[in-house]
């Protein structure tokens, strides 16, 4: 029986339950039935888990693994560690190496975007005009007999899921709107959640009362210089330096608009109680892209290389109804609006290819739609990519419509312009006012100031619609300010004119992808894990060979001198080709040093054996399949590089070679790139 | 004339005014040869100048260009920047990531080192541990009028710059012991400047008076968690991260010595006064390397792959006599024991190899040995590598055998054992004492604690010369104390005994190679700045194809439909290959292109014309011969990318296709890596 059909199952049973109680039914009756629904839902339950992972997922086991074999492990760890804080191992550090490349590759490339290097210490002014000193906060509850601070939304969270694991008969209309108002925790103010946590009776989880909620910000705080006044804070996000360098970038793309502006690095949140191991933690690398465009016209010609694409897709309609995902093509969730525009569509589209070149499983990949709560007043539409894992359904990347609020905000707090210029095929009309200044009052009122206050006016004049309001005030009161002069009536004249202009001028809207890297490569790290059919035991990590950290093992079958000069030019031969190489000379059996190779996830392994001596042949073993091809060192070589640069993959080498007979020596010949052809077998 | 022989000639004239003034002559003669001997200083100085960057280096305009081109703004720029804070515009990103990548491939990969990525923030204890809260100081000075505050060594270092210029007839000697002071001013106590400050009658630079000097952290400094009282840092340095994680490190590394463990990432350090635009800065990218190896042995099998590198050596000893450096190779320099063992001449001429890899000139590259007032007490040799540049010869990477020192620290502070074992082909005997409790009275006096106590004992035991100082102590005085715990004579009893053992343990020695990105990325900048012979308003950046940030420019020879496709279809087979290449559609004359893509040091420029249309050829022009060849468009990117990759170079491809003749088309045919035949030109 499949999970729908189950469902049904549990569906009908409730239905049961409630007719027995509407028809006043005896206490006993109804007992069975509801003990019988609450069976159902524990099976319903466990068969979901089996679907999604097809084995019971074991995070204890995963963590441990994550951290025995260094890939994971807690920042200074001999020193008591700090929570929140993690290093990456080796392999961890390849893995995520290569996922930086692939994305850089991917998206900064392909889209010829403006790659950056930006500070991470940021000073105060730039984080206040970004609205991050004021606004970039959780909210926070005090526990009152040991003080620790906890969040607010999650303490009404965890509640609410007690609450409703502890009745399992309640009735759903009942349930969603418990369950509503768990979506909803981060985005009320402190007051609604206040109300909403004596409502619930949340206690702390040592279960003692707590404090008012009152936000708490999530920046690291420090100063610069040796005077210590000059306040800063780490950056919480990379995108800030890409804004305020946007004259310079918009300069260097000689005027042009669309572009995108790219940063790989280091963002920063001092969370209050970090729990969820790499999901939560207060240093991590991001990457994002801030894609500026026309606000009036957000299509994107690259959009028709993606519209195909299916993608699933958690409107938040939906969320607040069905609570069901839809699966449809990118073209046709923009063409139905229910994605904004083409430039918002092809970056989902894109990132939806990104997951899928970086191995995850695309089953546990969906991206959901903010709710109208969740976004900020100024953004038009926010997707984001949600990823699947033991800790449920995690944000791993977001895709804002951010329309022109970050450059307008730091364009007003520094009076700097940051605006794009169109050229426009035919010359159109526009409403401005012809302002003639009186210079000498100007100059008798304003001194040196008097430049400053005519240039504002001109400015503010180009525009007949932004001028209007403004004259208007003057001439009722006699005076208005500008820039914070004040001016009188008497100062200038002007006329309403229209104008003939052959560009338009105005502050580009920003798309804004942002990936957070970590969370991804954790994500990948369970997406990847798995176990072989008919062991339990043995695990692996079946990492894509473009992206598996190492990519070969290499193996002498036994302890003999006559390999090792073999296994070490194999060895030299990889590495010189960039393709990161080990060799296990240990004493284990081949099959002990197979599975330890695949439980790091090294998708190949060479083993070289009595016949390469003899006739210059080794085998190649593929982790996944466990199947073995063998062929002269060489085209060996030549294939792993291949098959990690995904020109060609084991399966077609598999065709072309065939599968590898006991003591059979098939020899191939390097024609080139992946190409292999296979020559009779020599006995 | 040559530096030498003119150097030669300022010595004489100097002699001849000393001889001069010894014999009591007449003042207007010893005025008229001092005014010949400021006259060459003067000339010597401008020839100096002259031969070592072609030209006479204008920095001014130099960085108005690097500004200008986008390689580096001043971050937060339009909210009024901070000092010692730059963005990275797009080229000098790619460029660092091009430097990053084959750092990468010359270090980590080849070494087969361990690759870690540790967290920036940095909890106290850590840093207290290492020495940084005590130790990571500058001596500061405040100016007593406005509260400016200053670095105590570059005031000294400055006022005795002054004094030298401005007493250009100084004996030779005078000027020496000046010349040792200021080359030592970052070394002395603050009582010790305090005096020279005095001594050299120092002002502020406003020429104010200024407080005596004091140390200031230079560590940023904030707090994790929501509570706020738990102190942490950004980051001096990478390497903690890896001594902490060494326990982890060793094992992963199968408990074999010795081995490397790297990290790239950043550094941060809070500069009093960050002067020197990106050679001193506050934030900062650093690779480091530490290679943990036997403190007994300290040869390295690979060393004999780089024993025959010459390298330019400043010796401690030379800069504290003649001031010059020699040249040698490094096998002589470990030989004669200038350098202290194979290890550390090892690194030394891999970064030689590094330095010529990315393209730094290597006439202004150097090896400059720490001077013994320099070096920490338990570093065994350190050598810079110094890169010279417009701001004088700069330490661009340390390399340094720091000993046991940061390992011993940390396993004292944590009770945590670090170290290696080292199998024996032969038992040896050791000194041990054999000691049996007095569990009885154990437990009566330490209770819970008696099990810590014993093992203390038995640790200490272990090592008869560690053990017999303490026990001697303890029978004299009839008590001593061991972690903290007071012990009594009547509590164990000892016997000396002699004890074989097949393994050794030891904390290793840590050989620590760590470089300045940053440093390194500005010096190769100012290396690659070039004008062309015949017209010094033309400009370009030499970089090497490998590096360059950009590799190919295509432009269509004019506006003209037809060539679009030709142009596109080019630029993506490039960027398919991950080769970075821009397409240049303006209507600027193809001469005009070509010196804006020399500019911004771009090595390769595809013009498509009108035998791209007819018979699908295009030329290629080399940025630096200027020279062009020609031939089909798919062996023309196949060069592009075989000369990017390293396999053959521009010369060897000319070599064989020969020079552009006029209107003469020459194909080639591809047989593969880098391999081009040339048949009969087509007329």
């Amino acid at each position: 029986m499949d999970v729908d059909e189950f469902t049904a199952k549990v569906t009908k049973q409730g239905s049961l339950v409630r007719q027995l109680k509407k028809d006043g039914a005896e206490p006993d009756v109804i007992k069975a039935e509801v003990d019988k629904l609450k069976e159902l839902k524990v099976e319903l339950e466990k068969l979901v888990a089996s679907v999604d992972t097809g084995v019971k997922f074991d995070r204890d086991a995963f963590d441990g693994m994550l951290i025995r074999k260094f890939f994971v492990v807690p920042s200074f760890e001999i020193h008591g560690g700090v929570a929140g804080l993690f290093d990456l191992g080796p392999p961890a550090c390849g893995l995520k190496a290569n996922i930086l490349a692939l994305w850089r590759e991917h998206f900064v490339l392909q889209e010829s975007m403006l790659e950056m290097d930006c500070t991470n210490l940021t000073p105060h002014a730039v984080l206040k005009t970004s609205g991050h000193v004021d606004r970039f906060t959780d909210l926070m509850v005090k526990d009152l007999e040991n003080g620790q601070c906890f969040r607010a939304d999650k303490l009404l969270e965890d509640t609410i899921d007690n609450l409703l694991d502890s009745n399992p008969t309640m009735p759903s209309s009942e349930r969603d709107s418990h369950l509503l108002v768990q979506r909803q925790a981060d985005a009320y103010t402190p007051t609604e959640i206040d109300v909403l946590l004596e409502k619930y009776d949340c206690k702390s989880p040592e279960g003692n009362a707590f404090s008012k909620s009152f936000p708490f910000n999530l920046m690291f705080k420090t100063t610069i210089g040796p005077e210590g006044t000059s306040a800063a804070y780490l950056r919480p996000e990379t995108a800030q330096g890409l804004f305020v360098n946007f004259k310079r970038l918009v300069e260097f793309n000689a005027g042009k608009l669309p572009f995108a502006a790219a940063q790989i690095g280091l963002g920063f949140r001092n969370e209050i109680s970090p729990k969820g191991g790499l999901l939560r933690v207060r240093e991590f690398c991001m990457a994002e892209i801030e894609h500026f465009t026309d606000p009036d016209d957000k299509s994107y010609p690259r959009f028709k290389l993606v519209k195909d694409k299916v993608m699933t897709l958690f409107s938040s309609e939906n969320q607040l109804s069905t609570g069901k995902t839809e699966v449809m093509t990118i073209g046709q969730a923009v063409k139905i609006g229910l994605v904004d525009n083409e430039t918002l569509g092809f970056f989902l589209a894109r990132t939806q290819e990104f997951c899928e070149r970086i191995g995850m499983d695309p089953s546990r990949v969906r991206f959901r739609q903010h709710l109208k709560t969740e976004m900020a007043h100024y953004a038009c539409d926010c997707w984001d990519l949600e990823i699947k894992s033991s800790y449920g359904w995690t944000e791993c990347a977001g895709h804002a419509d951010r329309s022109a609020y970050d450059l307008t905000v730091h364009s007003k707090a520094t009076k700097t312009e940051l605006v794009a210029t169109k050229h426009l095929e035919k010359p159109i009309d526009v409403e401005i006012a012809k302002v003639k200044h009186n210079r000498k009052e100007l100059g008798a009122v304003f001194k040196g100031d008097q430049r400053k206050v005519a240039n504002a006016i001109d400015a503010l004049a180009e525009n007949w619609s932004d001028f209007e309001p403004w004259v208007t005030k003057l001439e009722a009161e006699g005076k208005n300010t500008i820039e914070g002069f004040e001016v009188t009536k008497s100062m200038f004249t002007y006329e309403r004119k229209t104008k003939k202009v052959q560009e338009r001028k105005f502050t580009p809207s920003v798309i804004e992808p942002s990936f957070g890297i970590g969370r991804i490569l954790y994500s990948l790290l369970e997406h990847s894990f798995d176990v072989r059919k008919d062991d339990e035991q043995r695990t692996f990590l079946k990492f894509k060979p473009a992206i598996a950290p190492v990519k070969c093992i290499v193996l002498p079958l036994q302890k003999d001198k006559c390999f090792q000069p073999i296994v070490e030019g194999i060895k030299s031969d990889l590495m010189s080709r960039n393709l990161a190489a080990k060799v296990d000379n240990s004493t284990a059996s081949l099959g002990k040093r197979y599975s330890r190779a695949d439980e790091i996830g090294i998708p190949f392994a060479v083993t070289v054996d009595f016949e390469s001596v003899s006739v210059n042949t080794v085998t190649l073993r593929d982790r996944d399949s466990m199947e073995q091809i063998r062929a002269d060192i060489g085209s060996i070589v030549q294939l792993v590089e291949d098959i990690c640069k995904e020109k060609t993959t084991f399966e077609e080498a598999q065709k072309k070679l065939g599968g590898l007979g006991a003591n059979k020596t098939v020899t191939v010949e390097n024609t080139g790139r992946g190409m292999f052809s296979r020559p009779a077998p020599k006995e």
